[in-house]
C-alpha cells in the first residue's frame, strides 16, 4: 500500500504515520516530491486491509492499493492452468467443455427430453436448477429436492454430469448428494457462509460472478473458495449490469482475457443469463470462445415459451445442435475441441 | 403485460398466442397498429411472469410490463405510511430516527465509548457489526456471538435499541436472541432464504438496497419479507455501482422520493457505506433528511485511523455531535424532528 | 505518477525505466518492495500523460496516478470560493442562485408566461433553449436564433439575466449576444473545440457533467475553459447513466460535496434533467441545497403536458412558486438565502 | 406508443386523454384491464416524442414507447446488409475490414513505419489522428493539418485509404480532403451540428458509439446522418462505461448481434479504446469476429511505450501481425475473409 499525504503535512505527521504503519508490522519508506509526500508500506500483504484505516486521518489524502488482495486464486503464486476432473470431464483443459439444460428442471418428461437432446448435440455436463432464486416470491422457486432426484436419473439415464444451484449453507450436503457441481449463482457471489461451506464440501464449484462484482472482488469471493481448502474452482461469466437495457444485463467478455491473466482458474462464460435474449446467445457462446473461454453454460428447453423460468432466453433443442456444430469448428480455428 | 408481435405477424399467430394467453388465466385483448399488433393480457397478476416466456415465440417482438411486480409492499394496496415500534422508538413517523455506532464491534471499550456518545449526540438506535461480510477471506469477520453480547450490554447501559446484521439462515434465531432489529445487508438482497427466514422471525427488518438492486427488485425483496408475515420492513438507501470512482459507491437519494411513491413502507440513508469517506458524511445525511428520509444509519468510531474495518467513512464522536445538531435544524425546516 | 513493475524485474529493466523517466524531465525514486518494485516520478505534472505510455512496456504492471490532473480548477492552487457578478447576480456566494424557465423556447407567449412566473417566484435568472440538442431527427430542434431574441426580449421584460445552450464552436459569438450565460450541456461536455471557444468567448459559462463523465474528467474539461482565459465557470451535476430505470438519469448529489472538496467552482444541480420526472423534481432540489449547492436550475413550464420537450420534468408555476417557499426555509437552516 | 393511466383514472381523465392523443394526429385506442386503462396512441411515428409530454398529466402513470424511434437505420425498412464501396475496400461484405494505425500522427517516420507495417500484415485501411479529443489540455493535441497530410501521404505510399476524425463542423470540409472516410469520436455521438455536417459531406463515415450510448440512441446518431442523405455509415463499438476497472472500458460486444438484428449498417469493433490493454487487444478482436463484425479498428504503434497517446493499448507491428494471422483462421471458421 502507498500513503498519499496531503500537501503540506508536517514533520510530525510523516513520523506518526510511520510509526503506526511500523506498529501494524510493516516497514514504512518514505519518499518526497514536489507536490506530495508518499508513504509505502513494505512486508506481508495479509491483513493489508487495516492500513486503509490511515485514510480517516486529516493528514491522509488517499491510501492506494499496489497488489491485488488475493493470492491463492493468483496466476502469480500459481502460472499454471488449474485443471481437474468431474467424472470423465476434464476442466480446464484443452477441451472446451459445454454445459446445457434447463433453467428449471420442470418434470420429468421436460429433464429427459432437453438431458438427452443436449448429449445428443454434445453437452458433456447436464445444467438445471432445482433450487431457483426468485426476484418475485410470486413466481416457480424450483422443485427442491425433487428436482434433484430428477437430475440424477437424468444422469443415470445419460451419463452426463450434473452442475446444479445451491442457496444456501443448510443445503449444501443436501445437493452435493446429488450433484457433481455446486453452483453458487450471481446473487450469491458474496454470500460468504455459503462460499466457506462450499470450500469445506470438497466438490467442484462453478462460481457466477454477481451482477455489480468487480473482477478482483470475484476472485475474492474464489478465495474463500480456495483458502476453505477447495481448489476445484471455475469462474463464470454471467452478464454485468450497465445503463444498457437492449440485453437483459451485459455478457463482460472482456473479463475473460483479464481473468485468465490475473488468474490460473478456469473461466466459463454463460450467455443465456448474460444477454437474456436467445437469439444473442449464439454469437455470444462463439464469442466466448474466441476468446479464450474454458466452457460455456446454455439454457435449452424443448418447449421456451412454456417455460416456468427464463423462457426468452433458452434455445430450443436443434438451435442447440446448429450452434454446437458451429462451435466445433470454430474451437478448431482457435487451437481448442469441443 | 403487453405482447408486442412483429410486423407482419399472420391472423394464425395472433390467434396462437390468444389462445395461449387464455390457457394461462388471462384474457387477450387484441389491438392491431399501423406497424404493430399488440396484444394485452388482462388479468390476475400472480405469476405473470410466465407470459414473458412467450417472448421465445418467433412472432414476438417483445413482451412489456405494465403492472409493478409487487404488491404488499405497494402504496397502491397501502396508502398510508408503515409505521411500528422498536421498543419506545417510532420507526415511519415524524420523528426522523438516527441510528449510530461503529461498523464492526471490535471489543467492549470500543463499543461503549462510542455507544455512549452517539446516545449523547442524539442517535436513538445502536448500530454495531458482529457478524461482518468481508470481501476478503483474510480481513477481520467479526466478534460473532460475543459481539452479540457486546451488543446486548452497550444496550443495556445506554437504553438504545439495537441493530445488527445477520448473515445467514441458521444464525436468524441466534441474532434475533439479542438484537431488536435484524439487518439484512447490501450483498444479502437477493439471499432470498434469509428473507424467508427473517419474515417468519418476526422481528423488524432492516433491509438494504443491493449495489445493483434496482428500485423494482428492492420492492420485490421487501415483499418477501412482508408475504412472509412480517410487516417491519425499513428500506435503505446505502449506495449503488456505477463508473464514478471518487466516491466509494454512489448514494443514490433519488430513490428515497421513488421509494417513498411507490410504497408505503419506512426509507433509511446510509451515507457512511454510500460515499465511503467520512468527509461526505455530514453532507449527504443532511441531503437525504431534506429529500424525506425517514432514518439515517451512522458509522461512528472513536478512534477511526484504527477501525478494523470501514474507518475512512467513520465519523468520530465529536463531528457526529456536530452533525447531529446541525440535522435538528434541518429537519425542523422540512416539518420533522430527530 | 508511480510506476509498478511485474515481479522479477530485472536491474537492467529498472534501470531502463529511470532512464526513461529522466528523459521525460522527471527524477525516478525507486524503492524496492518484498513482492514489488515501485519507481516514483517526481518533477513537473504538465505532460505526465506521458508517463503513462510506459505501462505498454512489457516489465510494467501498471502505472498509477498520484496527483489529481487538473490544476486551474482545483482548490488547492485557489483555496477560495470563486464567486462572480452575472448582471447584477452573484454567483457562488451565499445566496443559492435559483434558474428556472422552459426547456425550449416555444412562443413568445410561452416564454413570457413562464418567465413573469419564475420571476415571481423568486428565480434570478431565465433558463430557455433556442438550440437543442434532441436525440431524434425527428423531434423538435428549437428555434434558433428566434428564440434567441425571444429570450432577449424575456430579460428586457423580467430583468432576469439569461442562461441558454450554445451547441457549436461557430455559434458562440452569436448566442453571448444574447445571452448571459452560455450552456455547454452535457452531451458537450468533451467537445473541445466548443470549450476552446467560449474561453476566448469570456462570457461566464454553465458548464454541465455528461452522463458518462466522471467527477476528475468534468474538472479537467472546466480546466479546458480556465486555461482558455475564462474564470467564470459554474459546474452543474445534471444525473448520470446508472443502471436504474426508475429515474431517467441517476442525480448524483454526491458530486456536489466531492466537487466543493476538489474545487473551487460553483456547483449547480439540475434536478429536472436529473430526474426525469417532476414529482422528483422538489424533494431533489431540496436535497442539492442541503449538500452545498450554490444554485438550482429547474424547468418550468405553463403547459407540461403540451411541452415539445421533457414535458414530463417540467414543474407548473404554482408547483414552483410553492417549491420556492419551502426552499426558502430550508436553504436558512443551512446558512443560505434563496 | 402506450399511454398507462393510474387506477381510478375518471371517464373524463379518458375522454381528455383521447382527445388530446386526436389533436396531435394519433388514433386513441381504449383498452380497460382490471388494474389499469391503458389508451394506445395508432399512427405515424414521426414526432411521437410530443406523446410522451402526456406523462406530466396528473392522471398518467407513465407513457411506454412500442416502436423503435429510428427508421432509416432500421433492418425493418431495409431488410438487406449496407455494403458500400471505399477506393477498393468493400465494406460490410464477405471480407471483415481491418483498419490499423498509430492512434495519433506524430511524426513521417512514426506513421510511415506503422503504416507499412500495418499493410503488410494485411490491413487494408489506414487509421491515424491529426486532431485529437483529449480529456486534458495539458496533453498532446494532434498534428492538425500536418497530420492530414502526412496521412495522405502515407495513402500514396502504401494505398490504403485513410479513416481519421474530425472534432468540429467548420472543420468537415478540410478533414474530408484528405480523409477516405470521416470518424465521429465517441464524445461526438450527440454533436448533432457535426453529424449533420458530415450527412451533407457525403464521406462515409465511422460513427463510433459514446461511452455512455445506448443502442437506441447510437441508432438515433446514424439516422441523423441517414436523414440528412449520406447512406455509407459504419457502426463502432468502442466500450462503454462501467463500473468495472480492470478494463479501461468496457468493450460491449453484445451490442454486435443487437445491432445487426436491428440495423442493416455495418458494424466495426474497436479492441484497443474498449479495453485499454494491449493484452487483452488480441483476444476482444477475435471475439469480434466470431460475434458478427465486419470489420476491426486496431492500435498500432511502432514504440508504445514512447507513443504521446494511448500508448498502453497500441499493439507492436509484430503482434500486430501475429494477431492477422490468427484472425484469418478464425474468420474462415465462421465463413468471413479478412
Amino acid at each position: 500500500m502507498i500513503i498519499v499525504l496531503k500537501p503540506g503535512a508536517s514533520h510530525a505527521e510523516i513520523e506518526d504515520i510511520s510509526r503506526r504503519i511500523q506498529a501494524m508490522g510493516y516497514r514504512p519508506h518514505v519518499s518526497s516530491g514536489e507536490a506530495r509526500t508518499v508513504i509505502g508500506a513494505i512486508g506481508d500483504d495479509r491483513g493489508k486491509e487495516r492500513l486503509a484505516a490511515l485514510e480517516s486521518l486529516e493528514c491522509v489524502e488517499k491510501v492506494v492499493r499496489i497488489l491485488q488482495p488475493f493470492k491463492l486464486a493468483s496466476r502469480e503464486v500459481h502460472p499454471d492452468n488449474t485443471t481437474f476432473q468431474v467424472d470423465h470431464v476434464t476442466i480446464g483443459g484443452r477441451r472446451v467443455v459445454v454445459m446445457a439444460g434447463p433453467c428449471s428442471v420442470e418434470s420429468r418428461d421436460q429433464l429427459m427430453a432437453v438431458a438427452t437432446g443436449a448429449r445428443a448435440a454434445g453437452a458433456v455436463i447436464l445444467r438445471g436448477g432445482a433450487f431457483k432464486p426468485r426476484t418475485s416470491p410470486y413466481t416457480f422457486q424450483g422443485l427442491e429436492e425433487e428436482g434433484l432426484k430428477l437430475l440424477a436419473e437424468a444422469r443415470k439415464r445419460t451419463g452426463l454430469p450434473v452442475v446444479t444451484e445451491v442457496l444456501e449453507p443448510q443445503k449444501v450436503e443436501l445437493v452435493a448428494e446429488y450433484a457433481d457441481i455446486l453452483q453458487i449463482g450471481a446473487r450469491n457471489i458474496q454470500n460468504f457462509s455459503l462460499l466457506k461451506r462450499v470450500a469445506e464440501c470438497g466438490k467442484p464449484v462453478l462460481l457466477k460472478r454477481g451482477m455489480a462484482t468487480s473482477v478482483q472482488e470475484f476472485l475474492l469471493s474464489a478465495e474463500y473458495i480456495l483458502s476453505g481448502g477447495n481448489p476445484n474452482v471455475m469462474l463464470c461469466e454471467r452478464g454485468i449490469r450497465t445503463f444498457e437495457t437492449s440485453t437483459r444485463f451485459t455478457l463482460d467478455l472482456n473479463a475473460v482475457p483479464v481473468l485468465k491473466k490475473l488468474s490460473h482458474l478456469p473461466v466459463v462464460v454463460d450467455p443465456s443469463h448474460g444477454t437474456g435474449h436467445w437469439e444473442y446467445v449464439a454469437p455470444m457462446a462463439k464469442a466466448a470462445v474466441a476468446c479464450g473461454a474454458d466452457g460455456l453454460i446454455i439454457e435449452v428447453h424443448n418447449k421456451p415459451e412454456e417455460a416456468l423460468s427464463d423462457g426468452p432466453q433458452s434455445l430450443k433443442p436443434d438451435r442447440f445442435a446448429q450452434l454446437m456444430s458451429e462451435l466445433r469448428t470454430l474451437a478448431e480455428a482457435v487451437g481448442r475441441t469441443i
